[in-house]
């Protein structure tokens, strides 16, 4: 059973996932899956796929699924409750939910080629999933994202995303939390609300529809990495009705479209989404382009180096680049 | 100038190194320069690289060469003090200093390749350049780190590890040593010394040495992630005597070359050295195999999937798997 496992000392978690017990040789890079003949996302080889959650249908042919992750990282059994033997050893079963989103049924279509009306439906089976997986009360965090291109370290090429629900509040999520309340007591007032009212009239603007706004972060840790907030205050995108909805799928589309002018970008895309309970939190959506490695500097000290300046990316958003 | 920056919210850096200027359309995949008629670290090219820090010779030839990054990621001009306006943007120029050790005059060998003696001849200067850097009053860490491969973010393939001393305590190294802080006032104890204790009896064991340990850490972020430390309780690689010294070239050479089973393997060695004002500190090394990328899940909460348990990686490295 897949393990959730605490460093010696820091605040920073792994899950051991290795119920597929690789051995040394299976390393060999892999290519993304991207035969036609072979996907198992598309329409004909559903029987190929774990038993459906959901789908959506059109014309009575679907246009969506949600299936459960064949390889999960995390699944509903074992010991959810974090232990620790109070030296250097903390753990639990790595519990949870772990499932895609076969978000069309075209191969080839990429999220951006799908109409904003399509891509809302998307983001209302993200809300779906996250109301039905947050009913488990071992679930601590539902995590969206999507990956695409191998540089971003998707396998399949068919144009997916994944939810992971599992038993912890991320690292990343939880010092935002941490900070953002902290702004609270002392300004009362949302800190996202603040930063978004300054980087909207800033060098690192992207654009603002009516319920959009989109920036590129002052410490952006990937060339051309941009963020979207909906300007209305709400923790999670559960919150987003249905205006709103389909202005942030046009306007999340809006920035992928212009991303492919750099070319066939691997990149992902993070849902930072809360459910109420969290409280003070802004939700928001970041799109982080993958051009750069990670290397040694980055990984023994934290500190990510960016070949590109969020003011330069948001020049080439804007168009002026 | 490049810029030193933290996020909005929350304990994370980012050197902003555009001073190249890099267009959208620069971000091509480039593949690791190998070749030897182009490399400039081999010997002959001595004058396309910036001016000479240092060298060790043999036989009046070159076997090791300490220069300057040409592209750096830091620079010692500027304001190297942050600054904050108290709300959201923080930063400093990213003030220090970036050099390359260029480790042989034999293109395509690698460190596992050298002399345990020559390995030792490397570690000498990474001490060397360590204490020299940090005479720097405006240093506050010199990270010393070698990328290998591709998949470890390298851009060249002679043999070479980089330096990069700058203006900044990493997050990384001040979180392992706040909780080694505290652990030593509950236990008047070194956490790490104590770790090593446990670690080296336990399934995660790799070998032991007169004056070394190696084991795969409990929460190994990596396939085959594997950590050596010195027995003897020092907080910088600057304390180590000639003797344990060159055991330690000796045990990073034992480790090298059996990860060069699985393949030619890209891979970090990160060296967690401070320097004694730090106080209580265990240096160490990790090195990191490249075999996994990290994707969506990894960037939104900070946990990290690695599908290969530390308990097999340590049966590989024993020989067992």
């Amino acid at each position: 059973m897949n393990e959730l496992r605490k460093d010696y000392l820091i605040d920073r978690w792994v899950i051991i996932a290795d119920e597929r017990a690789k051995r040394p040789h299976d390393f060999k890079t892999e290519d993304v899956q991207d035969n036609k003949d072979k996907c198992f996302f598309c329409p004909g080889k559903e029987h190929m796929t774990p038993p459906e959650i959901s789908r959506i249908e059109e014309d009575s042919k679907w246009i969506l699924r949600v299936i459960p992750n064949k390889f999960p990282a995390v699944s509903p059994c074992g010991v959810p409750e974090i232990k620790t033997d109070n030296t250097f050893y903390t753990y639990a079963n790595a519990y949870g939910r772990h499932e895609i989103v076969i978000e069309t049924n075209e191969h080839g279509k990429e999220l951006e080629d799908l109409s904003k009306e399509h891509i809302k439906k998307i983001l209302e089976t993200f809300i779906l999933r996250i109301s039905e997986l947050m009913k488990d009360p071992e679930i601590d965090y539902v995590s969206v994202f999507k990956n695409k291109g191998k540089g971003a370290g998707a396998s399949i090429a068919h144009c997916h995303s994944q939810i992971i629900a599992y038993n912890s509040v991320p690292a990343t999520i939880k010092y935002e939390l941490e900070a953002s309340y902290k702004y609270y007591v002392l300004n009362k007032k949302c800190a996202f609300c603040d930063i978004i009212s300054r980087e909207k009239n800033s060098d690192r603007r992207v654009f603002e529809t009516r319920h959009t706004v989109a920036f590129t972060p002052y410490a952006s840790r990937f060339p051309f990495e941009i963020w979207l907030f909906p300007k209305r205050h709400i923790s999670g995108i559960g919150e987003l009705d249905g205006d709103e909805l389909l202005e942030f799928a046009d306007s999340l589309k809006r920035i992928l479209s212009k991303l492919k002018d750099i070319g066939n970008t691997p990149y992902n895309i993070l849902f930072h989404s809360t459910t109420d309970y969290f409280g003070n939190y802004h939700f928001h959506v970041e799109i982080l382009p993958r051009l750069t490695t990670w290397a040694g500097f980055e990984l023994e000290t934290g500190t990510i180096i960016n070949p590109v300046s969020p003011e330069d990316a948001a020049k080439f958003y804007r168009g002026e680049l």
